[in-house]
C-alpha cells in the first residue's frame, strides 16, 4: 500500500494508531483533526516524520476540509474517515444535535469534499451501535439496524449516504462496525468501561459504582487489532461498496471487567455498587455479540478475544499513566507484533 | 380520534388529503408547509374550516416551527411529518445536500422541537426507497436497508434518529414506507411517471420517450389510500416504534404504464423510445415488490392493486386538468369512498 491518505480524526485513540501504520507502509498521511476529544500527544511522535501532515481543523469549517483534501502532492487519493464524537453515551440535558453535527454533518462534508475533488476511495468507522437490541445474535452485517441511541443513528446516517455516493459518483467504500474499542489511548474518563473503572478505584479502592446491573455483555477488540483490520480489509475486499462488523465473537460481561480491574490494581474485597437498570445509560445496548464470519472469511481474525483484549488493554492503561508516549506497536504488513511485555497476561 | 395535530408539509399531494381527512375527524389541524413543492390550492378549500390553521413557514427556520408546535389551544399533541424533498431523482449537477437538508435536518429540527415541547406522537412519510436494490422480493420492514439514492439514504436517517428519540424520550412512532404513491394532485411535472408521460403525450402524441429500459417494475399505492392507511395505523397499531411497508403487495411496469397513459388519452401508435439502462435516472430502484404483510395483519389492506390504483390515477390525473380543487373523498371513519365516477376503469 503506498499513496496520499488522509484521516480524519487522525489524532484520535484510533486515528492515531492508523496514521502510524499507514506511514510505516511508506503512505503520505495527512491528519486533520479538531483536538476536541483527539489529542496531540498522540501523534506527537509523527510529526517529525517524511510524509506526515497536521491539519488542526474541523470538518465543518470548508477551508479546511479543502485544505486537507488537497494536501500532499496533488491531493489525496482515500480517505479514512474517524472523526466522530467518540462518545456514545447520551446524558439529559445535553444538547441533542452533536451526533448529528459532529458524524452526520461532518461525513456529508467528507463526502460531498471528496466527490468535488475526485477522491474515490473511503474507510469509515461505523459502529455496532447501530443495531440497536437485537434478538438473534450474534448479529451479522445484514441484520436491520434499529439505533436506540443518537450516536448509533447518526454514524447509519452516516452509513447511508456514504452508500449512496458510493452508487451514485462510483465510489470505493468500506464501512467498519466496530465492536467496543479498547487500547491504552482509549480511558478518557467516564468514556469507556475499563477507564471509567480505573479512575474511580483510585479516587476510592474501597468501592465501585457501576452503571447498569453489571450484566451488560459486549464485543470488545483491541484498537491496534481494530487498526491491522481496517487495513486488511482495504487491501484484500472487493471494490464496490464493503460492509465489515469488526470485533470479537464472544462478549464480556461488565461485572468480569469490574473484577479484571480491581485485580490488576491489586485491590481485594471492593464493594459493588450498581446504579440499575439493564442498560448502563439512555441509549446503551445492553448485550451484543458480533457475527464476524465476513471479515474472518476474507482472511483476518482477531488475534485475542474480549476476554483477552479487555486484560491487555487494563494493563497498557494502567502503565500509559506512567508513560508519556505511545509507540504503535503494528508492522509494515499490519500484523500485529508481540505484545509489549507490560501487556501479558499470567 | 381528536386532538391537536400539525401536519407538515400538509399542502403537498398526500398531506393535504390528509389535513382534511384529520379535519374530517374532528381534529384540529395545523398545516405548516413552505409551499416550495406544496401547493395553496390543494388546502384552499380547508382554509375556512373551523379548526383550520395554516403556517407558510420553513422547518429549517426555528421561529416557524416553534409557532407551529405551539400552535391550536395548548400546542399540538401528535405530528403527521410529511414535509420533504418529493423528488426521489437525483440530477447530475443538482446540489447534493438538497434531501440532507430537507429531509434529515429538518426532520431533526421536528423532533427536537418536539423534544421541547413534549409532544410524545409522531407519523413519518418514509420510503420504500431505504431499501435499495434487493434480492428478496418482496420486501418486508426486517430486511436490511441499503439505499443508493441521496433520497433514500437521507429518508433512513430521518428513520434512524426517529428511532432513537422515541427510545430516549419515550415517544410513540410510525414510519410509514410508502410505495410510489399516485394520485391526481402527484402530478408535477417530471416527478412521477405517470405526470411525466401525460406532458410528453400532450406535447407529442406520436412518440414517447421513456427513462430507462422500461422495464422498470414498481409497487403503487393510490394516495388515499396510503392517507386511510396512515390513519388506520395509528388508531390501530401498539405504542413504542411501528414500521410499515404501505404499498400493493405486486408491481406494475413502466412499460405497461406508458400503454396505458396513451390509451386513456385516447392515442394509437404511439412510438416509444427509451433513455435506456435499468434504471430510470441515478439511484432508480428498477424493482421492487413490498411485502405489506404486517400492515395486513393490523387489519388494513389495498383495496385496489398496482394497475388499478395507477389506472384510477391516470384517470383522475387527466380529469384534474379541467377542475379547479379535489375534494378529498375518506370519510369520518377512514374508509374510502367510492372511487369517483370518472376514476372508474371498465
Amino acid at each position: 500500500m503506498s499513496g496520499r491518505i488522509l484521516v480524519t480524526g487522525g489524532a484520535g485513540c484510533i486515528g492515531s494508531d492508523l496514521a502510524a501504520a499507514l506511514l510505516g507502509r511508506g503512505c503520505q498521511v495527512t491528519v486533520v483533526d479538531n483536538l476536541s476529544s483527539g489529542k496531540w500527544e498522540h501523534i506527537a511522535d509523527l510529526a517529525g516524520r517524511p510524509g506526515f501532515h497536521f491539519i488542526d481543523g474541523d470538518l465543518l469549517d470548508e477551508a479546511a476540509l479543502e485544505a486537507a483534501m488537497a494536501s500532499g502532492d496533488g491531493g489525496v487519493e482515500m480517505v479514512y474517515h474517524l472523526a466522530a464524537n467518540p462518545d456514545v453515551k447520551f446524558v439529559p440535558g445535553d444538547p441533542t444535535d452533536k451526533d448529528l453535527r459532529q458524524n452526520t454533518l461532518c461525513t456529508y462534508n467528507v463526502l460531498e469534499s471528496m466527490r468535488r475533488h475526485g477522491v474515490r476511495r473511503l474507510a469509515f468507522s461505523s459502529t455496532s451501535a447501530i443495531y440497536g437490541i437485537c434478538e438473534r445474535q450474534p448479529i451479522a452485517e445484514d441484520q436491520a439496524p434499529h439505533p436506540i441511541s443518537l450516536y448509533g443513528a447518526t454514524k447509519l446516517s452516516c452509513e447511508a449516504m456514504i452508500g449512496a455516493f458510493q452508487h451514485l459518483f462510483g465510489m470505493d467504500c468500506w464501512i467498519f462496525r466496530f465492536a467496543n474499542v479498547v487500547g491504552p489511548k482509549v480511558r478518557k474518563r467516564g468514556r469507556t468501561v475499563i477507564g471509567d473503572f480505573i479512575d474511580k478505584l483510585r479516587r476510592d479502592p474501597t468501592r465501585l459504582q457501576i452503571l447498569g446491573d453489571g450484566r451488560q455483555a459486549k464485543s470488545y477488540l483491541l484498537a491496534e487489532e481494530c487498526v491491522a483490520a481496517m487495513l486488511f480489509a482495504v487491501e484484500h475486499a472487493p471494490r464496490g461498496l464493503n460492509v465489515f462488523n469488526l470485533g470479537c465473537p464472544d462478549s464480556l460481561s461488565v461485572n468480569r471487567i469490574a473484577q479484571m480491574v480491581a485485580a490488576a490494581m491489586g485491590l481485594s474485597g471492593v464493594q459493588y455498587e450498581y446504579t440499575g437498570g439493564e442498560g448502563g445509560w439512555p441509549g446503551d445496548v445492553p448485550r451484543f455479540r458480533l457475527d464476524v464470519t465476513a471479515i474472518n472469511r476474507l482472511g483476518w481474525r482477531a488475534r485475542y478475544n474480549s476476554e483477552e483484549a479487555v486484560a491487555l488493554a487494563i494493563d497498557a492503561s494502567l502503565v500509559a499513566n506512567t508513560t508519556t508516549s505511545h509507540q504503535p506497536r503494528i508492522t509494515s504488513h499490519g500484523e500485529l507484533c508481540s505484545p509489549p511485555e507490560h501487556a501479558c497476561r499470567p
